[in-house]
Formats: C-alpha cells, sequence, structure tokens
C-alpha cells in the first residue's frame, strides 16, 4: 500500500457557519479582499455574512467583484494589483469554481512577482495570502484542492495552476446559499463533482484513502439524482450535494483527474459549455473505455453508486444532461489534439491513444 | 449535518517511505532532535533509516533516547532542554504513541518557556518546532493527531496536552518496522486503534466525516482479528493495521475519546496495562451502556464490524485479552472517581454518572 494523503483545510460545514465563526475566519489577518463574482454572492446572502463576520471583529475589507465565468490571466493580475493596492492579508473568496480559482491565483500573485509567461510552470514565490473560501455552488470542491483553473487563451483551453502554497486556510460550507441556485446550475455542478469522484477512482494515484471518499460522494451524488431529476432540492439535499462536491474535491487534491477533464475544456473554451455538463457528456464513453481493460476499477465505481452497468448510469446522466451537443469530425480532431498533450493521459489508469479520444468524442459527440 | 474537520499532516506510506522521501523529510529543517525510546527504534530499523536520510541530505542530528512508556513530565523538559541546547530547529520521532506524543510536547516547550503548572492549560506558545512522526507500532494514531498524553504524578493519572500546533507536519508510515514487534503488543495497539475508531462513533462530535473514516478503520482492524488470534501476521496485513490506525487517529483528532480512554488511564497508571488492553477491557461494557439508551448508534459500530451483537464484539476482544484483570470495590471507587471528572463523560454520546461508571468497572473487572 503505497499512499499520500494531503489535504490541510479546516473545513467548517453548517448553517450560519460564517456568522458563528467569523473570529475564525478574522484570525487570518487584518484586512480581506473579498473576491467574488458580478451577482450571485450578493444575491444568495454570503457576501452580505462576510461582510458581516468582518465587521464584527473590526476587520477592513475591499471588494474584487470582477470574476466572470472561467476567468482569465488578466483577471488574477488585476485582482492581485488590488491586494496589493489595498494592502489586505487575507483572502475571502465567494461563488462557484471561477472566483475561487481566481482567488487563490491572486493569493500568489500578491506575493510573488510571477511573470505571465511561467504562470503554469510550477514555480511561485515561498508563500501565499492565507484564504478563506465560500463555495456558492456545489460541485467545484475547489475549497479543498491546492489546484487553479484558468483560461489561457494562448493555449486555446483551460489550465491548471498546481501548488501546495494555495490549500485554503478555511473552507466554509453553508447550503443555506444554493437555496435559490437555478436547477441547471445545480444539476451542471452536480455532475461536476461525481465526475470528481468518479475520475479520482480512475486514476493512476487512486488510493484506498482517496477511494474512501471517493465512494462516498459518488453514494451521496447518486442519492440526490431523483431530486435532480424532479428538478427540486430540499435544504437537506443541497447540503447532501456540498458535501459530496467537498469530499470529491479531497479526492481529486489526491488523485488528481483522468482524460475527462481535458477533453472537456475545449467545450467550454469553444462551444460555451458548462465545465460540469462538458465533463457528464464524456464519462459514460471513458467509464466504458476503461471497462474493456480495466473492468474491475469499473465496476467499483459502479458498486459505490449501486448500479450493475456502465450503460445505466450513462443513461442517468443522459436524463439529466437532455440534448447532447454535436460536434463536427474537424472539430473533434482538433479538441483531441489538444487533449492528448495533456499530463493527464498518463494520470487515467487506461491511458487513451489520440485515436482512442477521438474514438470517445466520436462515440458521445459525433454526428448522429 | 454540522462537521468540522481538520487533519492537516502529510501522511505517507509505504515499504521504504523514509528512504523515498528523504528530502521531504528534511526540508523540516537543517537540525533535527530525533526523539525516541531506549530500544526498539533501533532494532526495527526506523532508527537507522532517519539517520540515513538525515545523513544523505546533510543535516546534523542530536538524538534523545530516554522516552519510557506513558513519559512523565520532567522527560519532556528534559527532551526541550536538549533541543535547545543543540539548537536543533525540527523533530523526527520514532516510535509508539510514547515517544511520538512526548516529542510533540517537547516540540512545544523548545519553542516557549511554559510552567510545569500550566503544562495541561492549554496556554502555550505562538509555534511549535515542525515534526515527523514515524509510528513503529500500529495503535496510537498519534501521528494524526493534535494531542500528546502523559503521566501526571501529581494528578495520579495520564493527562492530554492538546493544541492545532502539535499536528506533525508529516507521518511516514512504513510496516516494515512492526514485523518483529511481539504478538502482545501488536494485539494491544491493534485493540487500541480498534477503541479509537469505535469510540469517535459514539462520542457528541462524531460526524459524516469521521465515522467515514472510523468505518473504515473497523472494517479493517476487524478483518485482522483472525491474524491475531492466530499470532501470526503477513506484511500485508501489518499494513493494514498501520493503516486502520492512522485512519482511526484522524477520528480522534476531530471528535475526541469516550469516558472508556479516562477509565483505562488509572489501569495504566495504578495496575500498569498497557494503554490498548486497558481500553479493550472497558470497550465491551461502554458499548453496552450505550445500547441501552442509544441503541442506533450502537448499531452502526456494529454494522460496520459485521457483527450483530455487542455481546460477540466482546467475545471477540476476550479471546485476545484472554483472562481479565480483577479490581477490588475500593479500586473501582477511586478510579471512578477520576474518572468521572473528565471532559471525556460530557464527549461520550451517552454521558455516565458516577455511579454508572462504577457499574461498568464492576461489570468488566469486578471479583469474580
Amino acid at each position: 500500500m503505497n499512499l499520500t494523503y494531503h489535504m490541510p483545510v479546516k473545513v467548517i460545514a453548517g448553517r450560519d457557519c460564517i456568522r458563528e465563526n467569523a473570529a475564525l475566519m478574522c484570525s487570518l489577518g487584518g484586512k480581506a479582499l473579498i473576491v467574488t463574482g458580478k451577482n450571485s454572492a450578493k444575491r444568495c446572502g454570503a457576501l452580505d455574512d462576510v461582510i458581516g463576520a468582518l465587521t464584527q471583529e473590526g476587520r477592513g475589507y475591499a471588494v474584487f467583484d470582477e470574476v466572470m465565468a472561467n476567468p482569465t490571466i488578466e483577471c488574477v493580475y488585476d485582482g492581485a494589483a488590488m491586494a496589493r493596492r489595498e494592502g489586505v492579508d487575507f483572502i475571502v473568496a465567494i461563488g462557484g469554481g471561477s472566483p475561487m480559482d481566481a482567488a487563490k491565483v491572486i493569493a500568489l500573485l500578491a506575493c510573488a512577482d510571477v511573470p505571465r509567461e511561467t504562470l503554469f510552470s510550477g514555480q511561485y514565490g515561498s508563500r501565499a495570502l492565507p484564504m478563506a473560501l465560500v463555495p456558492t455552488t456545489a460541485g467545484t470542491g475547489s475549497e479543498v484542492t491546492p489546484y487553479a483553473v484558468l483560461t489561457n487563451h494562448e493555449a486555446k483551453t483551460k489550465k491548471s495552476v498546481s501548488s501546495p502554497m494555495i490549500f485554503p486556510k478555511f473552507a466554509f460550507l453553508d447550503a443555506s446559499y444554493m437555496m435559490s441556485l437555478p436547477m441547471k446550475s445545480t444539476i451542471n455542478t452536480a455532475i461536476d463533482a461525481l465526475s470528481h469522484a468518479v475520475e479520482g477512482m480512475l486514476t493512476v494515484r487512486a488510493n484506498p484513502m482517496s477511494d474512501l471518499f471517493a465512494g462516498q460522494s459518488i453514494r451521496d451524488i447518486i442519492a440526490c439524482f431523483g431530486a435532480l431529476q424532479r428538478g427540486s432540492l430540499t435544504f437537506e439535499e443541497r447540503e447532501t450535494l456540498l458535501y459530496a462536491s467537498m469530499l470529491a474535491g479531497v479526492v481529486i487534491a489526491q488523485t488528481g483527474t483522468t482524460v475527462v477533464h481535458p477533453m472537456g475544456y475545449p467545450l467550454t473554451y469553444y462551444k460555451g459549455l458548462d465545465h460540469g455538463r462538458a465533463n457528464g457528456l464524456l464519462l459514460g464513453v471513458f467509464l466504458e473505455f476503461v471497462r474493456q481493460r480495466a473492468p474491475e476499477r469499473v465496476q467499483k465505481v459502479l458498486g459505490c453508486a449501486g448500479i450493475s452497468t456502465v450503460g445505466e448510469l450513462d443513461a442517468m446522466l443522459g436524463s439529466l444532461l437532455k440534448e447532447k451537443e454535436r460536434l463536427t469530425p474537424q472539430e473533434i480532431e482538433q479538441y483531441a489534439q489538444v487533449a492528448a498533450k495533456t499530463k493527464n493521459v498518463a494520470n487515467s489508469c487506461v491511458a487513451p491513444t489520440y485515436e482512442e479520444i477521438v474514438q470517445m468524442y466520436r462515440q458521445s459527440l459525433g454526428a448522429k
């Protein structure tokens, strides 16, 4: 049993957990940069709760609310410039994966001058600003990972910044912020989390501990599928999904992801598909691909889900994803070339060739 | 779902993990204090591996090998004095719970002048020396907890030092070091780990995440009971127990323990019983006590163990513990008075009164 496990984030979950842990959040410093998007953090009440906690504890703050979906390199450099200008010493990020991921890179760039050309090189300074992350969707798991994904226009895809320095100090999980999340986002993010847990089990780095988290995450998400199909979730179901997405984040913090992720990135970059949806469209074909060479791995995943066949799981996903997008043969070749060059290929427990990646795209998204 | 989870230790497990991660271990500083007991670290090969890693990376070291079983307050102050005298900047501890726990307090005392009178008060400095812990038994889980238990002659029992500062940086788990561990120690430490997992599930702080770890730990330890009864373990079984004891450590790092622990401490202090054995002698009666008021909690534990009744589990424990020690009524009253005053009473999911503690002692260890 060779195993490496590291997940230093302190996770605090429960209704009103920010209000009840204001002092803990504010132990991070004297002045915060709140990193968020334009709207959702305000609408869901999380921004008010964070500002309330900071004010109650006598902390100053500045707000950087310019994070867009699939944040750009420009965005994080802008945020870091604001962090320096305002002299903040910690960061509170509120949002889905986009604001949380942007915040992690802002935390790095606020402490070190990293040229844009080497942002994805792994060479950073010796520290990042400490962070508290507040997810407002249940999908990314970013609150417990050392990763941040940005849009890289040069590579025409999304790329990861990865460093143990960007593990947040705290993750505050309050499902209240998800109660008014539209059903489409709820479904896409739930599928994102499921994809993390399933992919984690299908990496070369999967180990008994990551599988323990992944198994529970899969069970919990599958248990919510009925509610997702009906289109209505209770607070408890929202909490279950939030918990499961955090567990799936712990999984990928250990294992990384499979080729499903880089196969999905061009769907987001070129076609504007939501990240979770992109993964969901490809998960079934990848499971079937792995099943042919390593059936025991796939059986383990299906066992956690309480499902007998890949087809069954794919049908369940299909019932949520509805009509699939279609790609031309040219698009498939272009996307496959990008995906085939990533480290995720070798991180998959069965590594696909370029041709096999093409084949998977065709099976899922080729012209009918 | 209210939940707090924190376990920042990086766990590295596998045969030869110290040799293969020498640079990581040595990233902690320039000169190490190796904290260990008189013999076992030398016999099992762990000390050679640690010294080899330090030497290979050009690090200096001093050895403090004076940690006895159930270490005293004097011992940790001596160790801290040596740490200061030698100017070390990190600690590598090798051993069972005693050297690891002593090392944690030495790491605190090396950085702050804490008067002996306030050692258990929770008031320490702002940091501890960073630590790498190398367990040579599979029981304590100390390598992943923020606790250290010392013998307190003033209170005539064992008491805990508890602080997030004494979470180690690294835990190196190599079951090779356990291959020549005597069967009696193997059994006692396995029961210690089982007790942590079971007790964790029976605390007021148990949560879905601690239960996830506890359930796996219980399953794994029970799976090794046959080998423990036979008195012969393979490397893989040793690894399973080491993994399970670490998981159980993660559990109690979240939940703390129940009244079983302070009930066991006087058995160690006055009667010299091994800590794991002391817990094992009391676990069955505590499970039966909880079952009468909160049967669903106990059912969950038994479900993880794949067992139907408390009696069955108690019989399995009995087959390993053999003949029980016996206490006089006076001893029982004396021990119960100590146990009844501890915080662990309120941390138990069903809190026993003094009389109920007396009753549990009687049922397990009273005169026949």
